[in-house]
């Protein structure tokens, strides 16, 4: 394990540690025109095309090229039983002859996302908001400990961590007619997705119980948001053009094999879920997140604070009998914790602009500004921590300015 | 033209016509384990990979098997100009040979959906479903007649006609606690898709004026709902399970260039739209579409009632810098006419359970009974009528019973 033959005294961030044996998350790589598909080792990509070829996982039955399809969307379909015997091959394997160093490759969107679904699964961020806009009412909706409120996303437009985020234009209510123009709220929110290895048949829901059969893994996800533009069209239907510019993920899919030792049992919901949505087993994560604004750290939050957990999502998003597919990916809506320092959105963490952020450059920030660059983290353990320490690396972004518009528009 | 050929005396939908060389509408075909693109034909499917073969198509610019692959996104990636030369060439051609029955084969889903959207474009509709919902308020909401209002829905439970359609289970509210239940307020929405051939890039919008390099074509569509489900689910992040559990299209879909002379320019929009969304050129289609409940036609009504175009619906998805992409499917909403004959959902024919239908079997309906089947049709003009005969065949669903639940839950 790399947390205990590669001890750091200087943070989990300064060394390219937390992706040792534990962990070998799955990505794709880019080195001029060829793709394939690798696993995450120190600093170094390893080429499972060539490792195959090889024969280094023969042990595994793989069909041929199936690393090589520029999307990992075939071997996840392969089920958890070839996921985690290719885990346990490489756990073991000699990979020295197939390790690229990840300076020598661009990481690009490792699934084709079948269904996008975003929850809205954190008490703390739901009352916030609840406050934030209807200050005078509950802020939780009668729905919202009953079921895991969430809507379907743009998949179109998820988007590999360091991809550009251009503002986005959109009708924004004023004092007279609404106007067309780029958004003056810029938000992001910090959410761990779920990527959907197996999929249902049309009609057969799945039990929060059997997620293990159906997840493969996690990557931190964010869910770039344009306030004002949500604000005057999200009634009664919801989010759209406000969430559908972009959603970024890390390039790493962490398997749910790799964080094992860190599922838990979340806090109590009372009240007790309907039963479609009971389950018996641990499936919380005890995932250590933070969100990096232009180099200074303004949020530090759980993973476990959530309210409902990734197999309730997915119970519920198959509740209905709608078939789930290799490649859904299940957002768990902005990740806010109690104390003011744990929150996941800039709505929040400046309580929709009254208490501006202060920044290590001597700046100060309400919403996102054209240039901000902002870096979600996530780790689960770390050195020293009986359970391991799995990493699940950088999804960042940078916001350009909107595009031009010939005729000023 | 088929019209002209074969009049009929006896209806339009009692022969096989408004299918002549003037429609040509596309579609995929499975003959036992063969899969291939076609065009329909009358009562015929053209094999166009037979034709392909045969060198019937060596005029147009297509990749070998481009008609085998089971989908026809790749047919659609290439093009409008490939598009418009295919059905120059097939308007034309010897087809004798490589006409297979309809009553031989079985249609499939002929795209693999990327994106769906479904829009709330009717005003009549959205008039009535605020007065019914909220009878105490201005029916249309601020946003309304600014913008499209749309939300994204499930492309993965987008079906193809005849598919059976299971009544959905959701929590719905009661008197205490919600239940988990079939729903008891299953009702349609007659719609009609557009398929978008051509995508765009990210950051790129489409003006509404170009949106012929983009939309193939249209089909039938009814987004089945659960209104019960719907009304406790959809607060604040829109519709979700209400709806995802399946929504049907008709197989054919039918050539935005067959249609042409059915288009008009609609109703005026005051106030004019948002720059984003103005177009000069006429974008609405002059489509009669009719609701038929087991055999009794329950509702008549013109796609040319929606207030907002297709052409602006995919202005409206991607004036944001959204991609679009080849596959993706807009739903105009709800298609309602301004008379009760028009409507388009069980919700308005009646007002809501108030005044229920009664079916030619002496049996009455307010929603829909396990066992129902619903047909819609569309066709644009007819015999006699001088812009010609375009059919759109049928968008059926019959209902079936919730499925079993182990436990009776």
């Amino acid at each position: 394990m790399s947390s205990s033959t590669w001890p750091s005294s200087t943070g989990w961030r300064a060394v390219p540690d937390g992706f040792g044996r534990d962990n070998l998350p799955f990505g794709v790589c880019r080195q001029g025109d060829r793709r394939f598909a690798a696993v995450r080792l120190g600093d170094a990509a390893v080429d499972l095309d060539a490792l195959q070829r090889a024969g280094g996982l023969r042990d595994v039955d793989l069909p041929a090229g199936v690393f090589t399809t520029g999307v990992l969307n075939d071997y996840l379909a392969l089920g958890p039983g070839t996921w985690a015997r290719t885990r346990a091959v490489l756990q073991e394997a000699d990979l020295d002859r197939v390790l690229v160093p990840l300076a020598d490759v661009d990481m690009v969107l490792p699934i084709e996302v079948a269904d996008y679904v975003d929850f809205y699964s954190s008490e703390h961020h739901a009352r916030n908001m609840g406050l934030i806009l209807r200050p005078d009412t509950e802020p939780l909706l009668p729905n919202w400990k009953r079921l895991p409120v969430g809507y379907h996303g743009r998949a179109g437009t998820v988007v590999v961590s360091g991809t550009p985020i251009a503002r986005p234009r959109g009708l924004v209510a004023g004092d007279g007619e609404p106007e067309w123009r780029p958004t003056r709220v810029l938000d992001i929110e910090l959410e761990v997705g779920t990527v959907i290895g197996v999929g249902s048949a049309m009609g057969a829901r799945i039990r929060a119980d059997d997620a293990d059969g159906h997840v493969f893994g996690f990557v931190l996800l964010d869910d770039w948001s344009a306030r004002d533009i949500q604000a005057f069209e999200y009634q009664p239907l919801g989010p759209f053009l406000a969430k559908s510019f972009a959603t970024s993920i890390s390039p790493w899919i962490v398997m749910l094999d790799a964080v094992r030792p860190f599922l838990s049992a979340g806090h109590p919901q009372v009240p007790e879920p309907a039963p479609y949505l009971r389950s018996t087993r641990p499936w919380h994560l005890d995932l250590d997140l933070e969100v990096d604004l232009n180099g200074t750290t303004v949020s530090c939050t759980s993973f476990g604070h959530m309210y409902w957990s990734f197999a309730q999502q997915l119970a519920h998003v198959t509740g209905n009998g709608a078939r789930a597919r290799t490649g859904d990916l299940l957002g768990s809506g902005t990740v806010s914790g109690p104390e003011p320092g744990t929150r996941g959105s800039l709505m929040e963490m400046t309580w929709r602009g009254r208490d501006p952020l202060a920044l290590a450059d001597g700046t100060t920030r309400t919403f996102l500004e054209d240039g901000d660059t902002v870096v979600l983290r996530g780790r689960c353990g770390g050195p020293g921590d009986a359970r391991g320490w799995i990493e699940f690396g950088e999804c960042a972004g940078t916001v350009l300015p909107a595009p031009h518009e010939p005729g000023g528009v």
